[in-house]
């Protein structure tokens, strides 16, 4: 039962479960330990403190989150094409990665100065990949934005509440809901690509 | 200091307060109290557990939210028009009350059943608002919408996160972001009142 080899991935797992139950300031580290079936001692050990375990979630996850874009994006060029792919991707990962998604946004609070600058050096990566995307669209003419910072915010949030949300028992598949918002999402930046696939014409035709 | 006539305000402030910054959970009763400078007993008598005080917050939140909604809609009709108003009073609400909003949010899970029960029969009548404004908008074809429940899912958590990046001091003000998102809504939704506003054509004209 204590074998070294899977007692990170239970004491992560179990920290996981915990913080997102409780919250950050409510779980001890021994309702960690007891959790994950390991002495506190061999937690400390093996993972650090209570603080570091949620650091380890919330950069865990935005390193995920982030292989996850590159890896949609490949070599696509298209800023409609990586809107969409970027959209698909970030769907995906909060219906798949729920409750890390919720514990990284509730717990923001709870990191010490050092660890939530990492994070926002993380995040800020992140989210230039959207903003890089957003920027060429608008410049190729592709995209119709006024205020691209504030695309981004609303459009980002609106995926990130998959997370919210989304039940893998529910009417739709996650690629589905994933396809779903890409099509908002091109319809949001002005992209007649949104329209295409409709029995109706695109807006501003003769109807 | 002890005047009856505020303390219960007083007390919801700082339980307010003390859950946003810590969590339901990691709050005890004596810190709220001490926090708003009231014995344990004054606040227990005043307002009951700090159960009671969670579902204070929530569903007097809730409540401000539809009616806020409901005094923004007024006697409206046009489904574009009432988009627009539901948009911009859930931005203004959610920009206003940020605190509430992210207590709200995270805090469900610590309700308990009864309580939790209450909470989603108000929150279902305010999205019955948003719900039967893009049902009449798809039926009378302002609106060029797939999947209405997920257009509404999408939309209304774009606009409930600007609660967590909104900033007073930042470069727009609260009624200018509630119109930008107003207008991001209804180019989601399809609705060439979008791209009315600006120097470019409307999508799918000439260009």
């Amino acid at each position: 039962m204590d074998k070294p080899g899977d007692t990170p991935q239970r004491v992560r797992e179990a920290a996981l479960r915990l913080f997102a139950a409780r919250g950050f300031e409510a779980t001890g580290i021994r309702d960690v330990a007891r959790d994950a079936g390991v002495s506190t001692a061999a937690l400390y050990h093996y993972m650090g403190s209570k603080q570091d375990l949620l650091l380890e979630i919330i950069r865990g996850g935005l390193h995920e989150l982030t292989a996850g874009a590159v890896e949609a994006l490949g070599d696509v060029d298209e800023p409609v094409d990586r809107l969409d792919r970027l959209v698909r991707a970030h769907v995906t990962y909060h219906g798949r990665k729920q409750m890390v998604a919720l514990v990284s946004d509730n717990e923001l609070r709870s990191l010490d100065a050092p660890s939530l600058k990492s994070v926002i050096k993380i995040r800020d990566r992140y989210e230039a990949l959207w903003a890089e995307t957003i920027a060429a669209g608008v410049s190729e003419g592709d995209f119709r934005i006024d205020d691209q910072k504030l695309f981004r915010l609303g459009l980002m949030q609106m995926c990130t509440g998959v997370a919210y949300w989304y039940q893998a028992a529910g009417e739709l598949s996650l690629p589905a809901i994933a396809e779903k918002f890409a099509v908002l999402a091109l319809a949001m930046a002005g992209s007649p690509r949104a329209f295409d696939a409709d029995a109706t014409t695109p807006g501003g035709a003769s109807a």
